[in-house]
């Protein structure tokens, strides 16, 4: 099995783009991406493309979106194709693009991920945004993405005595990591008191325990690990990367205040890697909706299932506690373009693993290891990775 | 690179299925998969799953479908992912499991593919029909996918002299073959006179030079090639799987009369393999529309560009010929379901190499090198893949 390396990563910043359409979108995290990598790259040298997106069937472009957009940048003939898990889309495409490399068979590989749901969020809005589910037993029965969370939330309050403030304390928590980020969509402050008095959308949930609608794009470029250093002196390692689903439906599951196919991914992730929880430096984590970073907490290792509020209580996962989460805002105030949100997150843990924050105030500093985490829907799909930087 | 193999191979018939969905039609094939593989197998082995399908996004399941698939089967917490380049969305899913298996990160991956057409034929037909190409200057132009492929039969008459006839040989070919093959969704000869005079679709096509609309699902179980005597006598090995892409858009590309993408792809796949065309013993190609069977020859190296129509009168790629191509009735007789075709044709050989084609008749004799050609729309993408006898 060969190494894995990233060499290179670009993303647009995240927002709101009614005069942008996704190849356009693509194209500028894709540029970005490779005025990234130190020593130059010659763009043929890329030999295939991962790319993740989950809205690209609703009328903008109907199958083979990523030779399209491939196309587009100047690369028509890589190997180039579309990954799908919903919310997970961006974090599969760069776990089966690390597949390609460690198979040898490619030392090149692009993983991306691209969405406007700008275009499928107004009438369309309530179809797509049951996809966290399956179909024909939740959506079909009215079952909301949020719904589907917030009864998570409520069972995760009863069972382990979490108060609805700690579900405000990560609201306010990546609010405020968003503001020193300049490609978080929103860069805003909110305080405990707005957090806890949101506009309500399914109890216990207000809007501000909901990640936004976001158009975004990310890249991330792969590379044999052996040919890294040709590239770059600060590659960032891709030491481990683990995938495991769940049933769609959460009245098939185990157990709905952790999900099972995070808890797998990640042992898988770590087993790899050949490091544990306590060895990980910071984090980015799926957090959809608040509650999802507080069973993050658990399903990762970062402490016991259903103690992740107790994180919260001690800063833990703070800037300046002992294991930042979500230091670039998160799903929540960074943003949501679903099927780049998995790659999103290996762009920043790439930035901050070679100390290129850009904003001084939110550099991480001194960190060696570094995880994210992607979801798909309410838990049907988890994806994990772990980072080690490399100069 | 670890070598690759399959074990173990199932399909539905294709056809018509008004009362079943997808996760029936998968069971299905899944179901006769495991039962093929000959020393058993316990299903909990399997790790991962790579799932082929075009029109997912199109109402039925929104995201997911591959967990939605697995867990249906009852193996909810394999890495599972859906796989889409459109019409070639199966040979992706089989060229992507490749490189899992190839990584050594899996040693039991399957590669499937599932589509009901049925569900997205009526008023949406037209809509998906369009998917071919690139929406912005193909489909919202009023281009179908037939009528795409039409211009290239077109152009590749006045170029290389080919005749009307030419065309119909491969559909009288094709559906001759599916008579004696189970699976397949017409199971009856056409003449070369009925050939000629069909409805007319897009000139020169009339309606026997089209591929059906099908539902159905095919299902391949890939190994490490250093574990496939453990469960089977006879694994078919896959020596190579290449795939690229070209512009979706036909006005960007060098040539309408030949396919770069499965040029390309061939290329890498006979080179990984070893072999070159005229080591290959059978193929099954992609036949949407029997022009692109003929473009196929060519392509795949069978002769040279524009000669395709030149092996058809020679009989060359006749059961009975040189290098029969399609015995098992291709896209245009056994059926054509988007997301399964591609893996359906690896179906279609590992019983071929197997010599377990059950009717006599379309045993194909002392084969050792075979190869599958799946096309993305109009030529998007290809994947090309070389497979071994292995007893």
């Amino acid at each position: 099995m060969e190494g894995v390396a990233i060499i290179g990563a670009g993303q647009t910043k995240y927002g709101d783009y009614p005069n942008k359409g996704v190849k356009e979108l693509f194209a500028e995290a894709y540029f970005e991406m490779l005025q990234s990598v130190d020593q130059g790259l010659e763009p043929q040298q890329i030999q295939a493309a991962y790319i993740g997106c989950l809205s690209a069937g609703s009328g903008f472009q109907l199958g083979q979106l990523a030779p399209l957009l491939m196309g587009h940048v100047g690369l028509p003939s890589v190997n180039a194709v579309r990954i799908e898990n919903a919310c997970g889309s961006g974090g599969y495409s760069l776990h089966t693009a690390a597949c390609a490399v460690a198979s040898g068979k490619y030392d090149l590989v692009i993983a991306a991920g691209v969405e406007k749901m700008r275009d499928v969020s107004s009438s369309k809005g309530r179809y797509w945004l049951g996809v966290s589910g399956d179909t024909e037993y939740e959506r079909l029965a009215g079952s909301t993405f949020a719904g589907i969370y917030a009864l998570m939330a409520a069972r995760y309050m009863h069972d382990f005595g979490m108060q609805r403030e700690h579900l405000s304390m990560v609201a306010v928590k990546n609010h405020r990591n968003a503001v020193a980020n300049p490609k978080a969509q929103f860069r805003k402050e909110i305080t405990m008191e707005q957090a806890l008095k949101g506009v309500p959308v399914a109890h216990p949930f207000n809007v501000w325990d909901c990640s936004p609608t976001t158009d975004g794009a990310a890249v991330v470029l792969l590379c044999n690990a052996k040919l890294a250093k040709s590239f770059t002196d600060k590659p960032v390692y891709l030491r481990g990367f683990g995938a495991a689903s769940d049933y769609l439906a959460i009245h098939d599951r185990n157990s709905i205040t952790s999900l099972a196919a995070t808890q797998k991914a990640a042992a898988e992730a770590y087993k790899q890697a050949g490091v544990g929880p306590r060895d990980i430096d910071f984090a980015e984590v799926h957090d959809c909706f608040t509650i999802a970073e507080i069973m993050a907490y658990g399903d990762l290792g970062f402490c016991k299932v259903g103690q992740g509020h107790k994180l919260l209580e001690e800063g833990y996962t703070r800037p300046d506690g002992k294991l930042p989460v979500n230091a670039s805002g998160g799903l929540k105030a960074k943003g949501h373009p679903i099927g780049a949100t998995g790659c999103g997150m290996a762009v920043e843990i790439f930035k901050q693993l070679r100390d290129e924050a850009k904003e001084p105030s939110r550099q991480i500093k001194n960190a060696r290891f570094a995880l994210s985490h992607n979801v798909g829907g309410s838990g049907g799909t988890a994806a994990v990775f772990v980072y080690q930087r490399g100069d």
